[in-house]
């Protein structure tokens, strides 16, 4: 049984992953790659139960480290629900965000320190890492000015302050340091084509590396 | 302001913890005790809604890890939310079912281990960890026996195997080994009245030392 390919599509808010994702998606299934296209809860039950306590406007006294701590329950079961089960079926997984959006955004956004934060995702994903991750790479201001454009709904991540916007850049910055190796940087300031394309080619010239 | 003391009072199904907390609980106060009961998830709200992701029948895809980070998610916002804020009034507070459960329910019975259970809740409590510890002990088949005549109502835990009670027990004889300073072990094999008087005496003697 061949082993899939597990490509996580990561960066801050704005940065424009889930407009692209299908696009990207669409283009490998065109060209014959047997891909499925998944996010984080996933459609899988118990994570999505779990995402909608994170998500509830009401639960105000979420701690930063129970919110933590259910993202990384929530992966955990996505992972074994939905990507596991394709990887073993020999498929390529993309999935809008994974493990470096928790140490962006639950290590740094939420101050609660990237070491604790992989601490428990090691926990939760052992050695299910992705194999290919594309960083969109965005600067602070035009992230932003992209979501308040765009903005149709507010939950309680989008409400959060530019600070903590600022934070989760910085998150990300440790991000690629620490995970070089398995991460290609595409630069989400251009048009949705531009990028589209990049994101395109650093995949199909992985993927076809990886099969060679 | 006088910081209080947390006890938590631990061991397997059919130990009698729920029978003897109340008692103990009114006899504490009785004697003029600040004291408060709770037990994990305690009633608060969030925690509440995990816990009843955990329990619910239906969700058979529950992974044991997905399970073990709800636990600790669900202990971490009872312990901010509840305990912390009662310690910080100076009160003694008395929790059925702490950490020590997660070590032998998810770090044995369900064969997680015991290091990554501790290194989880470890996340999730930092250093709150108990001032005093009363372990039930009782031994298997008298656990058991106790469980099936005192049944009302069964829960995706209560219908475990022998074998899940078997490695219970096994990890409650880890806890005991590797936290012996803040663990008394009262026998609870005997009548209500004698365990109750037990458990009381173990804690009033820790509460009086502590105090003097």
């Amino acid at each position: 049984m061949t082993r899939g390919l597990f490509i996580t599509l990561e960066g801050p808010d704005g940065s424009g992953k889930s407009t692209i994702a299908p696009l990207v998606f669409a283009m490998l299934k065109d060209r014959g790659y047997d891909v499925i296209l998944t996010r984080e809860p996933g459609g899988v039950k118990i994570a999505e139960a779990i995402r909608s306590i994170i998500l509830d406007p009401q639960n105000t006294a979420m701690d930063a480290k129970t919110e933590a701590l259910l993202y990384a329950a929530a992966r955990r079961q996505h992972l074994i629900e939905k990507i596991i089960p394709a990887l073993n079926e020999g498929k390529i997984v993309l999935c809008e965000r994974f493990v470096d959006s928790s140490l962006a955004y639950q290590g740094y956004g939420r101050q609660i320190g990237f070491d604790d934060i992989w601490t428990i995702n090691k926990f939760a994903i052992a050695d299910h890492m992705p194999d290919l991750t594309i960083y969109f790479d965005i600067d602070e201001k035009t992230g932003l000015e992209r979501i308040r454009k765009n903005r149709t709904a507010i939950d309680r991540l989008d409400s959060e302050s530019l600070h903590f916007h600022t934070l989760v850049h910085e998150g990300y910055k440790e991000v690629l340091r620490t995970f070089k190796e398995r991460i290609r940087i595409v630069d989400a300031s251009r048009s949705v084509d531009e990028v589209k394309e990049s994101v395109f080619d650093a995949i199909r010239s992985f993927c076809d590396q990886r099969r060679s």
